[in-house]
C-alpha cells in the first residue's frame, strides 16, 4: 500500500525511501520516546532541541516548562519540524562507500497550538506518562491544578508528515561480492532493565 | 571541574542542567552514532534530519550525498544547530508531574566548511566508519577518487557547544514520599547484536 505525500514540503528527496503510509507515520512515532524538535530563533539561528512527545489521534502533543526557551518560541505559532529517527541496524558493506544504516523517521512541519482546556491537558499528560512506561498512569498521583498550569501543552497536527525507511542487507557493487570481508546487518535495540528503586 | 559557556547562544537556559567541559561534550559526541540537523531553509521553515556523524579533535563531521537537500544548504555556510541526544535512564515519580528522563545531550551551534582535500576526505570517512563500528575500517575496501568524489564531507567547529543532562531518581515532593507506588529509575540501553550476514 502506498500513499501519496501531503504537501510539497513534506515530500522525501529520496524517492526510493520516502512513505507516506498513515499508518507507518503513526507507528514509529508511537514507537519512539524522543523527538527531535526544530524551531528558528528571533536571531535566525536553528535550534533543535529533544523532548518528550505523544501522539493521539491526528496530533502529535508535546510539553514542557512555560519557560522552556524552545517551547515559548513555538507557541508564538512559528514553524515547527519535529523528527524521530528509530535505528535498526548498522549496515555492513564490503567496501566503506556502501556503509549504511538501518533506520525508520518521521517529519512533521507545521505549526503548534497550545492546549489550554484543563481537562485536555491532564488527559494529554496521562497519554505522555503511558507513553514513556505503559501502566504507569494508574501508578502515580495525578496532577493537581497548579501542576497543570505550570505544564505547557503544545498541539502539532500531522497534516504535513512524512516517513523515511531503509531495510535489508548492504547493497554492494557486483566487483565487490567477492570480497574477504564478513558483510551484513548488525541489529541495533534499545532494551529497558528492570527498575531501580530510589 | 566546571568550565563557562562559550557563548551567549550556546548557554543552557536551565542553569542547574547546564555543562561546558570539554571532555564530556566529546564523550557524548562519541557514543552517539547518529545527531540531528537542524538548518534554516530558503523558505524560512526548519529542517531536522537525522544523519551520522563522527567527532575528530575540535571539530564534528557529517556527510552524505552532494545531493542531499541537508548538507546542501548546509554547504552554503548558513547556520546549522546539531544536536546529540542520549536516552539513558526513564525517571518513575510518585506523582505523574515529576516523571522525567534521565539523558546525556549536546548542542553544537555554527557553520560548516566542506571539507576538499581527497586524503583529508577519505580520512575522516575512516574515521566515520570507525565510529559505526571499531575495527570495521580494516574490514572493507577503502573509497576509490569518484567515491570519494560522490561523498560530501562537511566539518562543523565546537567552539560554540554546550552539554546538558539529567542523572539520578524522581524529585518527588515531599507530601508525596508515602504514596504506594513504585519510584526509581527504568535503565534504558541500546545493544547491539551479531552480525546477521547477508
Amino acid at each position: 500500500m502506498t500513499a501519496a505525500p501531503p504537501s510539497a514540503r513534506a515530500t522525501v528527496r529520496r524517492d526510493d525511501r520516502g512513505r507516506y503510509e498513515r499508518e507507518l507515520i503513526e507507528a514509529i512515532l508511537d514507537e519512539a520516546l524522543v523527538c527531535h524538535v526544530g524551531i528558528v530563533q528571533d536571531d535566525g539561528w536553528p535550534l533543535v532541541l529533544p523532548t518528550l512527545h505523544v501522539r493521539d489521534g491526528d496530533a502529535l502533543y508535546l510539553h514542557g516548562s512555560p519557560a522552556s526557551r524552545l517551547l515559548r518560541t513555538a507557541k508564538k505559532g512559528v514553524p515547527v519540524c519535529v523528527t524521530v529517527m528509530l535505528l535498526d541496524g548498522l549496515v555492513m558493506a564490503r567496501s566503506a562507500f556502501h556503509h549504511s544504516i538501518n533506520y525508520r523517521s518521521v517529519v512533521v512541519f507545521g505549526t503548534v497550538q497550545p492546549v489550554t482546556d484543563g481537562a485536555e491537558k491532564a488527559r494529554v499528560l496521562d497519554l505522555l506518562v503511558e507513553h514513556v512506561q505503559a501502566g504507569r498512569g494508574a501508578e502515580c498521583r495525578p496532577p493537581t491544578e497548579e501542576e497543570l498550569r505550570k505544564t505547557l501543552v503544545l498541539r502539532l497536527p500531522l497534516d504535513e508528515a512524512s516517513a523515511k525507511m531503509r531495510e535489508g542487507g548492504p547493497i554492494d557493487d557486483p566487483d565487490d561480492l567477492d570480497l574477504p570481508f564478513p558483510a551484513g546487518v548488525i541489529p541495533v535495540r534499545s532494551v529497558r532493565d528492570e527498575l531501580v528503586r530510589y
